[in-house]
């Protein structure tokens, strides 16, 4: 599952051991890490994470495609597994291009996701071929 | 260490449905959560969470004791399965007082946490009756 090894942030100073070791990382420092995709291009940040409140299992990373969410800027959920962590560019990297990205589900700021519908949820999934944390179609 | 720019503030508009629904809740929202004992009495704050990389399961909830964090303060880190969500309460209920809080594992700003020691991570498993994730004393 998730690649989060050695998020270490260049030059940000003390405390490393307090926000990272090899077996953890803190929640805020996840925030703010950059996305690639394959070819090392910077698609965007990662701004949150959502936790599955059955499992305690991050869901999704939430990830904004210019830096920092801005008014009025779309946000994609994206599904936990599909981010591998890598080193040599301190950031995640997806597998995938911008332009596949960019029809994946979103939402914005007057546009909440509808996480409710279990629906909503199995389409995040199943656009990232990730397995569902949502059931099979029919269980609600 | 990034700061949660994509954290969307409590209060700061609504937008419930993006940081919190039945099944998933927005790490940036956890963080600032209070956290009470049996009789409903404030303890303190959650500051952080600390991920498992390897599960991708929240190992840790940071907590300190003085509403946020504050130069020198000292913060606990509790085993995510101590913290029982209150609906009514609006935060987290552990079942223990004040003084057993306090004589918990702690750790400070100019005093890292040697989470890279499995013996540490141990104790605080320990010290709270938690099932630990650093596998059995002797493995490292």
């Amino acid at each position: 599952m998730p690649e989060m090894e050695g998020a270490v942030t260049p030059g940000a100073g003390g405390d490393v051991a307090r926000e990272e070791t090899p077996q953890l990382i803190a929640a805020g420092k996840v925030a703010g890490t950059p996305v690639y995709d394959r070819e090392g291009a910077r698609l965007g940040t990662i701004e949150d994470l959502m936790l599955d409140k059955q499992s305690g299992r991050v869901a999704y990373a939430v990830m904004s495609f210019g830096g920092f969410l801005g008014i009025g800027e779309r946000v994609h959920p994206l599904p936990w597994s599909v981010l591998r962590y890598d080193t040599s560019l301190g950031g995640y990297v997806v597998d995938l291009d911008r332009d596949r990205l960019e029809g994946a589900p979103a939402y914005g700021p007057g546009d909440a996701p509808d996480w409710t519908s279990r629906d909503w949820g199995r389409s995040v999934d199943d656009y990232w071929g990730a397995r569902s944390i949502w059931g099979a179609p029919g269980s609600s």
